[in-house]
């Protein structure tokens, strides 16, 4: 069978992850990345020896490239003509310019977080809706945070049914490398509810959700307090074997060493994972407890990589590389070796 | 009537601020406080030009005092003698030894959060359980975050009734000037239920308790998810009216300027309120919803300050200067100043 | 003689101190300040009954005032029109504006260090050059890090002659109730040599100095380290000598418990200074050390406030309240009660 | 030639980067790490498939490793009995002990920077005195900052000399993962001299070495600016050169997106390196300046990788692999991939 063929836009946080996520799928071949300027991350693919073709997304900024001495392979049409599906991880509101080249060619667009939902015909999760994305033209991912929040959520709701959930989002506020978006010595508060609890609803229109968000002066993961209102009784025990069963979460705990957001980061770049990146959230079993017939517990939401497995699943899914939920994220993980430590604990 | 002495054992972040609110109550005397050493707080009770009496708390320590120049009016035991209450600010498990010394002499003792509960016959709150410290000889308070966070669940305790709550806090990690408390980049997960939630089922305990607890490497002000089960059907309006008639808490709101912690300190240092404390909580009224009939809102805890008007309260109580939990709490409010933007606004 | 009336435009972390310091002069009159916006400072204001006037600094915008409550005494014009000195503390760029109104009415105008250069006749320093101030009608203050720095070094060369400096600034990113200034987890550097050191020449022309400046994730003091290189031979113990005999340095140690910059924003909390001001720099007699005939130390700077007592200068200096550079300092000092701990100790 | 078989003791920040450094040099072998206990780390290296054997440190605590299901390959001596050198990486204090086993067999043993100098029979820098380290039993390599530094100063001091140096080292307070050893909202001075001069000393004693140290609460890299005193008459463009042409320096510049540490660090992981880690020291270009004959420049020490190389360096010296300090660390430098990417630039 052909590859399907994949181009990224938007070289950055995301778009690296994404290409080196499509380059590790053996049924998808990374066509190129597209950018605009010379950034931290078009150097380092240079000094890298270009493992990837660039190409340019904007004609008048092409003199940058060339004056830093980046190899480019043509501009972003150029690349949108050889490829499949576009993933567009470009700053939000390019996306949805971008989206007529996309269409221009007939092309699938799957884009992140960042834009509008209106950008496209489907707001999709692998785990959630998978089936919502099969065949779309257009598929949204949810951000980080529900991303991540959705594994738990949706997880749950398979097993016993959730009725509700409140969550409480302790946001890290940069990334790594970031200079402008801090915060110092400051807990800063959103207006509630959270998108992230709208954006539950509209994935999951069954479970009522609300949430508030406070953004903290880090830049390693996210934590989420989760309390679920589950349809049927359960016990701590029954939610650790859930969620621990669930490939895209691990089960981590104090005791081992896990002490917060800093640990899941320090155990990714310990195991080698390029960038100490986790394609995981984590979910702390020292945490569980129960609210009367209700559940809390806490996950970690590593906020830079942790779309990535839902990125391919929406490939497979729009690409109609596979019908059914099971086996196209099983595929992803498969690819992205999610889930090989469960074998081995 | 003559005015109740107090003296105050332990001249630190929380012991300072107890001297200076005893020193507001026209009805109460402070006789003097007691440290150890020439710490930076005792350095600037010289440079004021001691308007409170120091006394030694520690003969061995006496001559580091005086080499710095300190003037030193006795002994610890000398400052026992004199008082009729001892306020016991002193680092964790000082404050068990110190109570052989008032016991000794018969003096009410009045132990700050981190104390053993075993080291208090009573463990108090001025709103909530007013009546059980009336004459009690040794009493403790509740730790910063709890006794915030009684104050906004005992107010729709006694509105609606509270059945259930279940609270997520994202803690500030250290004091300011602290050094070696600190987080640097990381949040750090406690074991679940936290402990503030289990001494909120001590001191109410018809009310089913639960939580989780994140630090964050910031030094102002604890942030306070709360999620309450009330008995009877409410709105967030009501939530509002209810808390904002609190005397200890302020509604504040996002669209005003109060973005998060950090606004409160900036507005408590313009108010000009003496090291920029502040004695309310603060509860966003941009952060009131709804998750079914349960209510969920977020508190801000000034955790330097919060705890000295019910520690007043406890004077006032274990020495039943008032009988009456309203007039009790009322005089400590009067004295402090608590309330007096209420008229205004 | 009549008082010298003054007012302030800009309510914010510099004008409020200004309107503070003012007040506190027993030959000045603080007729008022101005702002825009119901800002938390200006709504700590109205909290504490408008002690100081409020006239508003943009008529499109005194609806948002009166719908906040706060009482205004007219606009900017108006107290233009009844000061004799304007001190502008407005963001950067709106100094030069408010300059054709103070213009207008031949009003003395003193501007903080945002504006740019040109707004002024004179780049104004207390100590460094009251002379060049005297009479003069518009007068910049240096900015915070330069006005303590040139403290030091002007200090340095009134003893023995200073001929380089290079300097390392260790800058705070934001002050306290900032959200939008921040750095997370990042040092950031500058490209060198630093503005402070080329501000410091335009002030000292016959001092060479450069400097790196690196930004960080603090709120509370710069720390910059000083190597200097002195016209005679000099110790350690002459300079802790020189700078320790100055009105408007503090000499601390480490010993004595002063560990960095959030030490000294805690003794100024614990002497109950407003806000937690301190108007002295510090400088660690610790830090003192020789690098060949070369001398390096340590100062804090306290960025809110440094800058207060060098304005006040300059309204004494503009207006010829006092010719002389000792006496008018001096006066500021008796005013602001700057040195009173010097006697004690 | 037969591989020099090589041991590390201590499995935690700079115990896996030596592994992993020895593993990528083809004229050595990785015999094994050992440790003590399940942490992370080596939670990692069994999720991993144990790439390297671990040894037990202490056989009182062989029982939680066998708890956390990780298999043992034997006691520390076994590990020292099959090795020719010794890297040891444990705790301060930790290493004195351990030579006394590395004697016991005749083997050489190699200590970081925490360690007491007197554990050596050499304090080595593979730049600096490399000849020094040929054949010794024991070497000691200088701390993260010192290594860094040194690489400059010693290469500034072969190209014109150099006289004295004072440095300001801006140190990254804590490595991430790291929930103790955290500052918050604070910036922390130690007494001055700090010991990185001292140490600049002991290894190039020909040249005068002062600094100021001050902690500040980042995790990813330290920041040092050197002003040093040179011997012949430079200019910026000579240092650039200097600097430039070293196999472990990175000359950066602003203009290219290198910030502030952060970039340095997202750069690394961009590269992806594993961990994120970098061999080099960045010196920013835009930091050149002249302080009349002195020059001054910024340099960041990426402190949990950058006495990897030297610790490389070390075990050619200690085991006369190359009598050579060019050849010695120009084999290193292959090994490693440092300065590959000079040639692409």
């Amino acid at each position: 069978m052909a590859k399907v063929r994949v181009g990224v836009a938007g070289y950055g946080v995301i778009g690296q992850r994404l290409a080196d996520g499509v380059a590790l799928q053996k049924d998808m071949e990374l066509v190129g990345v597209a950018d605009v300027a010379p950034t931290l991350s078009v150097r380092a693919l240079k000094e890298k020896g270009m493992p990837y073709k660039l190409y340019c997304a904007a004609a008048e900024k092409r003199a940058d490239l060339d004056k830093a001495g980046i190899p480019v392979s043509g501009s972003l049409e150029d690349l949108v003509q050889q490829v499949d599906v576009m993933l567009d991880a470009t700053n939000a509101g390019v996306g949805a310019k971008n989206k007529e080249l996309y269409a221009k060619y007939g092309k699938k667009g799957i884009f992140q977080g960042g834009e509008k939902n209106s950008v496209a015909d489907v707001f999709f999760h692998g785990y959630a809706n998978y089936e919502k994305g099969l065949g779309a033209q257009f598929l949204k991912l949810t951000s980080c945070n529900t991303t991540g929040l959705i594994r738990a959520v949706d997880c749950l709701d398979r097993a016993v049914g959730v009725e509700k959930v409140a969550i409480t989002i302790i946001r890290r506020v940069a990334d790594p490398g970031d200079y402008h978006r801090g915060l110092t010595n400051a807990l800063q508060i959103d207006h509630a509810p959270s998108h992230q609890a709208l954006d539950l609803m509209t994935i999951m229109p069954h479970v009522e959700a609300t949430g508030i968000l406070v953004h903290t002066p880090v830049t390693h993961g996210h934590i989420i307090t989760v309390l679920a209102t589950p349809k049927k009784g359960i016990t701590p025990e029954n939610v650790r074997e859930f969620l621990g069963d669930h490939p895209r979460i691990r089960m981590v705990s104090i005791e081992e060493g896990f002490l917060g957001n800093a640990s899941l980061f320090r155990y990714a770049r310990d195991l080698g994972n390029p960038r100490g990146d986790m394609y995981e959230i984590a979910a702390w079993e020292d945490s569980i407890v129960m609210s009367g017939k209700d559940v809390m517990f806490a996950i970690n939401i590593p906020q830079e990589s942790v779309t990535i497995p839902e990125t391919m699943d929406a490939i497979r899914a729009s690409m109609r590389m596979q019908e059914d939920r099971i086996k196209g994220t099983g595929a992803t993980n498969g690819y992205l070796g999610i889930g090989k430590w469960k074998a081995q604990s």
